[in-house]
């Protein structure tokens, strides 16, 4: 019997799962609607439903179940007031899983989870010191060393969308002043083009678009047509993570850092300015030692790095 | 026969070695004057005699030997272009030592080997996640994730001196600008003191004392006995330090930060703002969750650590 392992990927709009071999191919998948269930209990009893729906269907041997969700901790296995899902507290995620099916859980956050994937089924395959950052939202970061996801005291390490890169900064939803993400995440470099837009007279098709309906791939399609305020938003975007990612390879000294998420699909875009503004900060002994890419992974990297949490234990 | 582990620590001006138990008692020590030794061969020669010697004297077991020194790798075990040590180039410490004294040889840079001094025989038994700040001549840092020293890709991880904290800022002897040891340092807090005589008009007895004689120790002093230059000089230097370990924790989320060499000496003239600056500065999940400390390693901690790199290993 074909052994696979679950992944979930908890969303704000959607959750995503599927049946996941050890070699990160997703067999078999299905979604429910996360904002419908204003009762966590009735969208876990739902959840698992349709999971042993998907088993039956396939008539495998679930080796366990891993869960990618924002806020999520991986010691305690719950999820605590994450501002874009429907339920407000703590919820025992883990716990309620293994009571309805009765295999090993294993809960992290979204950005570890992504971190996961690109270490069992990506370029990161053998590496043992890496991040991958999210750029979405807002900016996550699961990071790697020695081998293993990096998880801290309390289960909340990589943090990086709120190291503080400008101490008198914009406003972050955290509550404080000049967070990383405030200015790289597809929320950010909104908020740079708006600036932008105060700062020049040039015209500028985007000027035509309301800021909430910009978007990363909007401002991408701008900035490949040869819009100025785009181009120089990703210029910026790209010089405050560089500049921010030099820090970090200072402390860690990865081998790679990939960049997953919305933003960085406008691919060279943002890994140009980036690899360059992260070059002229380094210092000289970091200086062409870590590659800075977009993501390998294809598909539905939360499914498939929420079942690599499983993988990688049980392998 | 009792077994014991070599632990040799390099300086500038002292190369200091010892016999070391299990529990980080040094049962002997010795040393010999670094910048006597021109030739880095003459050197390694007379290390090895004088251990050697002091091995006959104890008549033990020798397990293996550890190296604390600046600039060295754990990886290839060489020590290269060390601003402070009399040799130019890259020198193969760890080869050399095993040439002559046949046991496993283990070498890493001074403030990872405090590191482990903590681990193995300080305050930090039992912790998976902290990091140690040895704040000198400049700013080392030994980070450990998940009970193990993060050495990183290239084995130069924990440079946390050089993460730039303010872009347009300090020149650093790295050749870049802002980085954390121009402001947190034992030679920071000189020239944050000699900034502040540009800036305020009041009397100072440390305006009698030239750049080049005022230390960490004095300053201390002068703090202690009111002088309003070094109260505001601590100050901003556990300002500055606060709002670097604020994105620290963002990212690794330690259990606990200890702080070690001269300026530490200091104690709570350097503890206090820079607890204050960093719950501040902190992101809520981490907020009083991070304990702040002065190094709990009495003695030699520079022997001791790298001991424990090779007590970490064969026990």
């Amino acid at each position: 019997m074909q052994r696979l392992a679950v992944g979930i990927d908890i969303g704000g709009t959607n959750t995503v799962f599927g049946l996941v071999d050890k070699n990160g191919s997703i067999l078999i998948e299905d979604s429910i609607f996360t904002k419908r269930y204003q009762l966590f209990d009735v969208f876990i009893d739902e959840l698992c439903n349709r999971i042993n729906g998907l088993t039956n269907k396939l008539n495998c041997e679930l080796i366990g179940i891993g869960v990618g969700a924002p806020n999520a901790n991986y010691f305690d296995q719950c999820i605590q007031n994450a501002p874009n899902l429907p339920w407000k507290g703590k919820f025992e995620l883990g716990k309620l899983l293994n009571q309805k099916i009765n295999v090993p859980v294993f809960v992290t956050n979204d950005a570890n989870a992504s971190a996961m994937a690109e270490m069992m089924f990506g370029a990161a395959v053998g590496m043992k010191n890496f991040m991958v950052l999210t750029l979405g939202t807002g900016l996550g970061s699961g990071i790697v060393v020695n081998g293993e996801l990096v998880y801290g005291h309390t289960g909340f390490a990589g943090e990086m969308g709120h190291m503080i890169v400008r101490p008198e900064g914009r406003h972050c939803g955290c509550g404080r002043l000049g967070c990383l993400e405030t200015y790289v995440s597809a929320t950010g470099i909104k908020r740079t083009v708006s600036k932008l837009f105060a700062k020049y007279c040039c015209v500028s098709d985007l000027r035509n678009i309301p800021f909430n309906n910009l978007s990363a791939r909007r401002l991408a399609a701008a900035a490949y047509a040869g819009d100025q305020i785009a181009l120089e938003a990703f210029e910026f975007t790209g010089k405050i993570l560089g500049i921010a990612l030099a820090n970090v390879v200072a402390l860690n000294n990865p081998e790679a850092i990939f960049l997953a998420g919305g933003l960085s699909r406008a691919g060279d875009l943002v890994l140009k300015p980036t690899q360059y503004h992260m070059e002229e900060n380094l210092l000289s002994v970091f200086q062409g030692k870590t590659q800075l890419k977009i993501s390998s992974v294809k598909g539905n990297s939360g499914v498939m790095g929420a079942a690599a949490l499983v993988w990688k234990v049980v392998e």
